[in-house]
Formats: C-alpha cells, sequence, structure tokens
C-alpha cells in the first residue's frame, strides 16, 4: 500500500484511494479537470497533440480553483496536463508548465524513448514539483521507459480502455500484475524506489475500481464514464451514444479506421483507438474507402444527428460503456466510485471469503 | 455472496471461494479434474468437441475417487465434465452422463439455442443431480440463454482467456459487472432466481482471482495457469512454452490460424481462439496459405522440438501466460490460487482503504 500513501503524499487534497481523470484529448478540460480535483480525485487537462489551447485552459483551470482552498504542496495546481508527445509541441508545453506548475504531466507515445526524456527532463528542470506520469500499455514498454524516464507514476492501461492504445494487448486483470512483478524486480535490481502503478482502461464504476485495487492498483482512471457528465467537451450526440450502447465488448473495436476518416494520420503502426461501430466502421470493413471519409464529412454537418448505430460520427469509448447509463458531474462520478470501490472491499473482507483467515 | 453459497451447497466438499479447472479439451483429463476436486476445487474433464474416450476417462475418474473419501450431495462424482457442444455427441454423452453423473455438464458453443436446450434437458432429464453450466462471452449470449436454458451457472468468459471464444470482446473487468447487471435484471423482472455467476478469462494467480471477486464473481476458473502442471496432457514442449513466454498481452493473439492449420473447420465465424504468436502465425499474417499447412504438418514429426517462438506446433494460452513461471501439481496451484486470493482481500480490507469505512 506504499503505492496509495504516496499518492496521498504526493496529492494532499485527494482521497484514499485516488481516482483519476483521464486527459481525454481536448474533452477533458478545465472544468471537468477542476471538479474532478475538487472532489478529492486528481483531473487532468487533455492538451494531447494539440498545445495551441493549453495556455487559457491552464488559466481558465486556476481560475476556478481562486476561491476552491485547496490544500497542495509547494503551490501546484492541482490539477495535472496529459500530452500525446508525439504530436505535442515541447516549445509551447514547457513554458506552460513552468509558468502554471502543475501537480503532474502525463506522456504517451512518444515518438522515442529519448523524445520521451527530453519531456520528462525539461519539466522536471523548469517545474520539479511537477510529477511524471508515463502511461504504457506492455511489459516491454514499461521495460524500456523505467530506467530511461525514471517516472514518478506509471498509468498501466489495459486493452478495455477507449480511445488510443497498443493495437494488440491484455486487460489489466493480467497487465497490471505482469507490469508490477516486472517493474519491481527491476527496481529491486537497481536499488531504487518503483514508481506508483496506477491502473486505467475498463473501469468505469466501483467493482472494476475494487478489482484494479485487488490487482495491485494505487490508483485508478476514468476516462469513458466521465464522457457521461456535464464538463465534458462533447456533443450531447456523443454523450447520448455512450448511454444508448450496450455489451461494450460487442458495440466497441479497436480500430485505425476512424482517424483515418478523421485525417488523424501522426499516429503510430503500434497504437489504433477503441470506439462504438457506427455505419462509417461497417462500410469501412465492407472496403469503402473515398467515399466513405467523403460521407463522413457530410455527416459532420449534422451536429448531434450525426452520431448512432446508422451514423458516422465517431465515438471514442471504451468496453464499460455498456455500464454507463446516466449523465452525472464528474465531481459526483469520482465520490461515487471512490466510496463504492471501499464498500464493494468492505463486504467482500466481512464475508465468508476473508473473515475465516 | 449468495452465489458462493450455493457453490457450496452443490459442491460441499468445495472450499470457498470455488476454484474451477477449465474443460481444456483433450488437455484437462481424469487425473487433472480428480487433483482438483481432491484440492476443494472442481475440476472439469475437458471431452470438448471428442466424446470418443470420455467414457474410459470417467472411469478412471472415478477409480481414483475410490479412496478419496470425498463428501458429495447425492452421490454425484465429483467433477464436471466440459462439452464443446457444436462437435460433441449427444447420442454418446447423454448415456455417460446418467452412468456417472457428474457434478457438473458444462456447454459451451452450441449449433443453436435448441439445440443447447436439447443438452440441457436431456442432461436433466438422466441425472437431476447434475448442476448445468453454460459459457457465454457477452450480455448477448447470456440474454438469449438465461430464460431458454436456465442455466444452474453461467461462466463469464473475458477475452483474455486461451483457447476458443469470442471473436470480440471485453474482459471481466467490464464484461463481469454488465452480464451481472443484466441477468439479475431479468430473474428479477421473471421472478426466478439468478444463476451463479463465475468467472473465467485471463485469470492465473491470486491478484487476478481476487479482482474477479471484487467484480462479484462467485468462483473463478483456471485455464492457462494449469497448463504448467503435471496433470496437463500436454507435451513437456507445449509446458515449456507456457513458461517461456512472457508479455501476455503482445505474445499471443486471438486467430483462426491455427484451427486452419490443425483443420478443425467446425468452429463458426463468430469464435476464434487465443494462441502464442509462432512461425506460423507470422507465416499465415505474410500470406503463407498451403505451405503453412504443409510446414506445420511436418513440425508435427519434430516432437517436442516443434515448440518455441520460431516453431510451428499451437500453443493455446490466454494472456495471463507471462505470469505462469513454474510446472506445479494442480492440486497445489487451486490451493495457491485460493488461499492467496483471500490473503490479497485480507490486506486490502485492512488497509486504509476499506478501513476508515
Amino acid at each position: 500500500m506504499e503505492g496509495m500513501q504516496q499518492l496521498k503524499d504526493d496529492y494532499p487534497w485527494t482521497n484514499t484511494p485516488l481516482v483519476v481523470g483521464a486527459p481525454m484529448r481536448l474533452i477533458a478540460l478545465a472544468d471537468m479537470a477542476v471538479e474532478i480535483s475538487k472532489a478529492g480525485g486528481l483531473g487532468f487537462i487533455g492538451a494531447g497533440t494539440d498545445t495551441s489551447t493549453l495556455s487559457s485552459d491552464l488559466l481558465a483551470a486556476a481560475e476556478l480553483f481562486y476561491d476552491a482552498n485547496i490544500k497542495t504542496s509547494n503551490g501546484v495546481l492541482p490539477i495535472g496536463i496529459g500530452f500525446i508527445n508525439w504530436g505535442a509541441d515541447l516549445g509551447t508545453a514547457v513554458p506552460l508548465i513552468e509558468q502554471f506548475r502543475p501537480a503532474a504531466a502525463w506522456f504517451f507515445a512518444p515518438t522515442s524513448i529519448s523524445s520521451l526524456c527530453d519531456w520528462t527532463n525539461q519539466t522536471r528542470k523548469v517545474s520539479p514539483q511537477t510529477k511524471i506520469w508515463v502511461q504504457i500499455g506492455s511489459v516491454q514498454e514499461a521495460s524500456k521507459i523505467l530506467l530511461a524516464a525514471r517516472p514518478d507514476v506509471f498509468v498501466v492501461q489495459g486493452t478495455d480502455a477507449g480511445g488510443h492504445g497498443l493495437v494488440r494487448g491484455a486487460s489489466l486483470t493480467t497487465l497490471f500484475p505482469e507490469v508490477t512483478d516486472s517493474v519491481h524486480r527491476t527496481c529491486r535490481q537497481e536499488g531504487i524506489p518503483p514508481p506508483v502503478l496506477v491502473a486505467a482502461g475498463g473501469i468505469v464504476e466501483a467493482r472494476g475500481a475494487a478489482a484494479a485495487f485487488a490487482l495491485g492498483a494505487s490508483g485508478i482512471v476514468l476516462g469513458t464514464r466521465l464522457l457521461a457528465s456535464p464538463e465534458a467537451n462533447v456533443s450531447n450526440g456523443y454523450k447520448s451514444e455512450i448511454l444508448r450502447v450496450s455489451d461494450g465488448g460487442q458495440s466497441t473495436v479497436r480500430t485505425k479506421v476512424y482517424d483515418k476518416l478523421r485525417g488523424t494520420t501522426g499516429w503510430a503502426g503500434t497504437h489504433n483507438a477503441r470506439g462504438v461501430i457506427n455505419q462509417s466502421y461497417v462500410d469501412a470493413m465492407a472496403g469503402m474507402d473515398e467515399e466513405n471519409k467523403k460521407l463522413y464529412e457530410e455527416e459532420i454537418k449534422k451536429g448531434e444527428a450525426g452520431w448512432g448505430a446508422a451514423a458516422r460520427m465517431t465515438t471514442y469509448a471504451g468496453t464499460g460503456v455498456g455500464l454507463v447509463k446516466e449523465i452525472k458531474p464528474a465531481g459526483d462520478i469520482v465520490r461515487e466510485v471512490r466510496e463504492g470501490s471501499r464498500l464493494v472491499l468492505h463486504r467482500l473482507s466481512s464475508s465468508a471469503i476473508v473473515g475465516k483467515l
């Protein structure tokens, strides 16, 4: 449980166990990040590949915190920033990190280990208080990054996650313990303290969170669940689709189709994204190519009507989408999952399984 | 926790929480099934699609139990039998079920719901003590089967599982809670008791088992972990491969390639299987077809040397394969996972997370 204590020390305004808001690109902005941290979680602004509005997002967050009376250490801004490193601009990001001193910087999908080290070194130089979070999806990724970048936190992302991640993967059930064992073994060998390990991918409510804690996670990340909140910067059509869809393993798929339609060409072959199956995907599987992109572009003009099973707008979501049944403020979601996960574990501990130990 | 109590009532020789041995086709035979049940679990013989040796396997099991002094209810044989229904022969199976009265019959991948109902009805008719287990991999499958077949147990299989399952899917993290909510809702509406829900797919050790219990599972199924036991009816080459492979999400893949090479043509388009990536898979992805099958058939002659990363024999395994590090008797594995999962939950319950409730 050292990792849980570390998180509490590093983010003293948070409650244990820590619930984190995923830095969903241009979806998790100041409103969402601030509400999550105000609820005792750790919110992230999802700058992603695009740092052009990051300055105004950070300013908005700082203003929202003005009266909040949140206890931080060393005067950091009590939220983090998430970057998709292959596309984000280091030259824009570093001065903003220096100016706003976020509690954490979350890095994902760098073009190389040396590029990742540029980001971590420059961040640490301008804002030593900012903790370095790095997202990984395999044991191999964790091994490569561990000694090179020495992250404070690894976000271990299972393949149930919505949006981008590794093409091939395992769920948290097996990935989290295997990464834990590998990382801890290396850290023992090197005589260094292990990074804190946080779980992401498929956690949308109390049971999934409790399961992640049983797997050894020190904190958990919510993504898909937060799409159904007033604070999510997505269309109402997108939110309705999140509520409509059930049977998440059947109704979502990992694919590069949506990146292609949207003209996002920067992702490496190693990554794709999980989204709800829609008409664009069905047509792409049937071999439609240029026409599919044209139809997608026409659909954009429809606004909210562009979402739905027979429609074409993209709904990135994880396999947990079927468990999301109502729109709720982000802060309430954080509290519900945190306290719910404690209740699940409490019930198990007072049951026959553990009681007779 | 009603499900856990139900399992204890139905299989009185078992310890809570229940650890089940997956009916791995022609791999889990009498030795494995009996050792698992002797260790307080529930072992299954994996007849799969082939009932030709089932009679002698059941006779062997009955003999192995002769001196075991196991407490059963109604004189059942304290193991189950697993069938892959599209290929198994009902006419052979039913008289054997009548003769040996197994504690459970596990059905998977029937050609239709009405065929599944034939199996369940005939089993119940000749052996009312035999509990009906049905394996599902989606909410839709569970919904279709629930009222038609009224199973005693649903085995909810997540996509981390080794061997056969649905082509598309979610892990237990999201699938298990979504199936639970759906099944319980229907049962409340219909005024019927819910089936017991058991988790399979990716559980290889204590942490994964504890996670499944946090998700609400009443029992857990081990498959891949049991491949590394003296009782597993596979070649030493297969077992070495299980120990060699790490980073399970990257080193295994769901595919139909291995079925094709092995000439197994009966699986529907809805199903494929997860196995370790080997040269056959690499060559198949590169477009090799007839030649690949020929090379596979030549490899069979090599015996144990036919297994390995650059070799061609099939190693069905789940993403948890990277967590399997030693060969151990099946009974010891069952005890280790059961007691280990209790310890994981006990530690969590005495930690700061739950303690302050």
